[in-house]
């Protein structure tokens, strides 16, 4: 997957736009981001990855800790691909120490992913970036809602980023970022050119009491999100982060994988 | 729910069209048919329903059959009622003797709702017909596809139907529709006059061998049913009938209500 691919397009003038036919967008791809199984082994969580035909996955630590033997990694490599599933990230990894972001490069490397979704401290981003550049890995940073002290809202991820290496990034959770009262319509948008990675999931309220919810029951606007998306022509994942009944909860993802694919199929028409 | 509403709308000039508001359709209802939970008791199907939100049941008998007594039908609709759940009709019940007929209707009285999704044989549409208006119960004449020696596609209906009394209509079963050959939009337009009753799914192929799958994952185009119920105003329920996985079903029912919920709401905005 090629870094910064959005912001690689051609921009056509606007005489050029009355002319030229539409620039088509390419389909929208969906994953999981594996906290959502938090409490399942990988065996049951790869049953319910086929069972709703989600084959791509953001690994976390639960599944293959930090720390895995060479032999553990291959094993749990093995394990999804050969179920057919292709793990596209590692993450969400939390960084406090200089000791956290070495091992988080490391670790990706060798599970063989080229992105990081992860939390580093603000004190840890020029080693963090550096690190980009000696790996060539790319890291998502992640967002999590009003009361995460380092990065709330996506603008806060954005604004420590957008001067630095461009495989700096953003992973945006629309769930935390619609409970800061950001549309996350507008978000894809406005830091498209640093976007790489995404947690779909509703919220019950656009305020910091917002529950997480079965998507089309909460108050986020997927149409306006998959419409934006589209305009923007991402081309990472859009990856399920399911946290509602998480001792039972496949039947709410597969409402919500379906619910994505249903308002994704209706714009495309 | 009032008799042949979608018939009864005011049909506006050309004229009046160009200086008028569009007529705003009224929202789709969604529903259960009983037969998706045909390997689990009540309380299990009523839970199944509960989890994904929809709330209101076509009743197959073998949650409650033709013979029951008065205690048993109290007990039943008490069950799923004190759930928040609305029994709408009941069926499917097949028809091949007066004697069947009687009981169908008598037992729709009993349990107190105003139409039978059933498939009478066709030498009892004219005892059938007496029944409706003896009654004022509804029939909705289930299609079930290519192999039905009955009626295979809606028009199988309709034909026998057209002239009857209006309580008289359709259940569309859009998946053995789409099975014959015939796009569910089409059907619904074509014979929206006497359309009562929908069972909602998907399939693999558009001939004899597709097979029941997730809504949204076959070849139905769920995007352009929709448009065409919205442009009829049609008033029933869109019952899911999920015939796939019929031993785990509730994450394929799941996905199959949020592809349905998907695209309504991306076509309504």
């Amino acid at each position: 997957m090629g870094i910064g691919a959005s912001a690689a397009l051609p921009i056509f003038s606007r005489a050029a736009q009355r002319t030229s036919p539409p620039q088509k967008h390419q389909p929208l791809k969906m994953g999981m981001a594996g906290y959502t199984f938090v409490n399942f082994d990988l065996a049951t969580s790869i049953s319910m990855m086929k069972r709703i035909n989600v084959m791509s996955l953001s690994i976390k630590d639960f599944h293959l800790p930090l720390d895995s033997s060479p032999e553990k990694i291959k094993d749990v490599i093995t394990q999804l691909t050969s179920a057919g599933i292709t793990p596209y990230a590692v993450g969400v990894i939390y960084m406090k120490s200089k000791e956290a972001v070495d091992q988080a490069f490391a670790y990706a490397k060798k599970v063989g992913v080229d992105m990081i979704v992860g939390v580093p401290d603000y004190d840890l981003l020029d080693y963090t970036e550096e690190k980009v550049k000696n790996y060539d890995i790319k890291i998502a940073i992640h967002n999590h809602g009003p009361m995460d002290k380092l990065y709330p809202g996506p603008k806060d991820v954005y604004d420590r980023i957008d001067k630095r290496d461009k495989r700096m990034g953003l992973c945006i959770d629309i769930g935390h970022t619609q409970r800061t009262g950001i549309s996350p319509a507008d978000a894809v948008s406005q830091f498209k050119e640093r976007l790489l990675d995404l947690h779909i999931k509703d919220v019950t309220a656009a305020t910091n009491d917002g529950q997480a919810i079965e998507a089309g029951r909460g108050v986020i606007d997927f149409s306006a999100l998959i419409k934006a998306l589209n305009k923007i022509n991402y081309n990472g994942f859009c990856s399920i982060e399911f946290e509602k009944d998480m001792k039972d909860p496949l039947p709410g993802i597969a409402e919500s994988v379906g619910y994505f694919r249903g308002v994704m199929k209706t714009i495309d028409q």
